[in-house]
């Protein structure tokens, strides 16, 4: 790899093979080296978690100038720390996420791989973006999002974040967007979560599924209100999860 | 179960054979019912990940006056959700995670199952309180924190919490403590994270292993500085994840 060129550190929680991964390596590798550590198979819902009890091995399973892939057994999160500590040669300049097969804003950014990624990235210190694409087809049309993702990458590589904050970018389904908007995360959460079924044995058994429901939707600053209306929606998120606010309707506890 | 006490869900990621699961049931059981949905075996590391592409399933493994006791194939948060949706009997009044082997301090709240469970509760309107204790040892002591489980869950059930901000409470490793101090979360990291090994065959794997760097050691207001000095540390954690002091200085993105 040539040290002149800033090397950007891509990964997902689709999996290596994933065709929104694909999307952002074409999108990106005009902007620097690319060294992709990605699962090697779909993992997504995995949220920051890593992999403490079991080994994790990766292998390069393509390498081209300015590009080398590699698949890794851990979650989004262990290929990240894998990437920098063991695989890459120097320290990347960007980490950038996705771009994920399916929806990615208000709450669900706590569940999704993909922005785990872009959370450990950004706990390195490292200016780190995630790409999700309200659409779960894994043969979803990513070309609307491509110019996208070149230029909000471009400009983060040019000026950085702030410290602590990353960014979680979400697009609607559509060929034509509305525009961009920075966004805060909408409040709302997920209903009617499990379907059950009985397996042959006569068992119950359940599968996660269930529906967003947005609580603020008359709110037009939100990422889902971005969404719903065509809006590319931007959220910055920070590392710190201290609630401020609340510290001083606890103190009391002191005295416990 | 008897209508005229709360409901206490309570979870862990140490699985539901763990001793600081035990502590809990007991520190807790005489403030309402107990209902307990835990993994099924140890998902340390599992932050707020759920399981979409899996069945996932639970029994019940005990059952006496008051306390009721599952366990679960799913992750943590996957815990959670089935309780509410498919086994409560009515609408817990607390969820209450731990006692947590090993500190969720700082970054750490990032990749613990433990708080995993306590943000899912939160995003469900919940009071959640997640607690760990500075030591891993699968028969750690957990007698000097159960005095605070209790007074924390009492004052919790009684006054709530404000909405979307739930507890992470962290037990240093001591017989006695020295007081209880309301912090923010730590700046710090994690570093050195893998430890290289070689299979019989040949290659390479890793284990994830490292240690925490505090980046602000001389502030006293941390989670990090007060568990290092020895007192029970209580950080309120928020559900938004919005950086509101970014929004203004990302607005350039809208005019791509």
């Amino acid at each position: 790899m040539n040290d002149k060129k800033p090397l950007i550190l891509i990964s997902n929680d689709d999996g290596v093979r994933a065709k929104g991964l694909a999307a952002l390596v074409d999108a990106l590798s005009p902007l620097g080296d690319i060294l992709v550590m990605a699962p090697d198979r779909a993992r997504s819902g995995s949220a920051c978690g890593i992999t403490p009890h079991d080994p994790v091995r990766y292998k390069v399973v393509e390498e081209r100038p300015g590009v080398k892939i590699c698949a890794c057994t851990g979650r989004p999160v262990d290929c990240v720390k894998l990437a920098l500590d063991v695989v890459a040669d120097r320290r990347p300049a960007l980490v950038v996420s996705g771009v994920n097969h399916g929806d990615n804003s208000s709450v669900s950014v706590h569940y999704s791989g993909t922005m785990g990624v872009v959370v450990e990235g950004c706990m390195k210190g490292l200016p780190s973006v995630g790409f999700s694409l309200c659409d779960f087809d894994a043969d979803a049309d990513f070309s609307p999002a491509a110019l996208y993702v070149r230029d909000i990458s471009e400009r983060v590589l040019r000026e950085g974040l702030p410290h602590g904050v990353c960014l979680n970018v979400n697009f609607p389904k559509s060929e034509h967007f509305a525009g961009l908007r920075v966004c805060r995360m909408a409040h709302g959460m997920w209903v009617n979560e499990w379907e059950e079924a009985v397996h042959p044995h006569g068992h119950k058994y359940y599968w996660l599924t269930g529906s967003y429901v947005n609580l603020e939707p008359e709110e037009t600053d939100t990422d889902a209100y971005a969404l719903q209306h065509g809006y590319v929606a931007v959220t910055p998120v920070q590392v710190d999860m201290t609630a401020y606010g609340a510290m001083a309707g606890l103190k009391d506890l002191e005295t416990l």
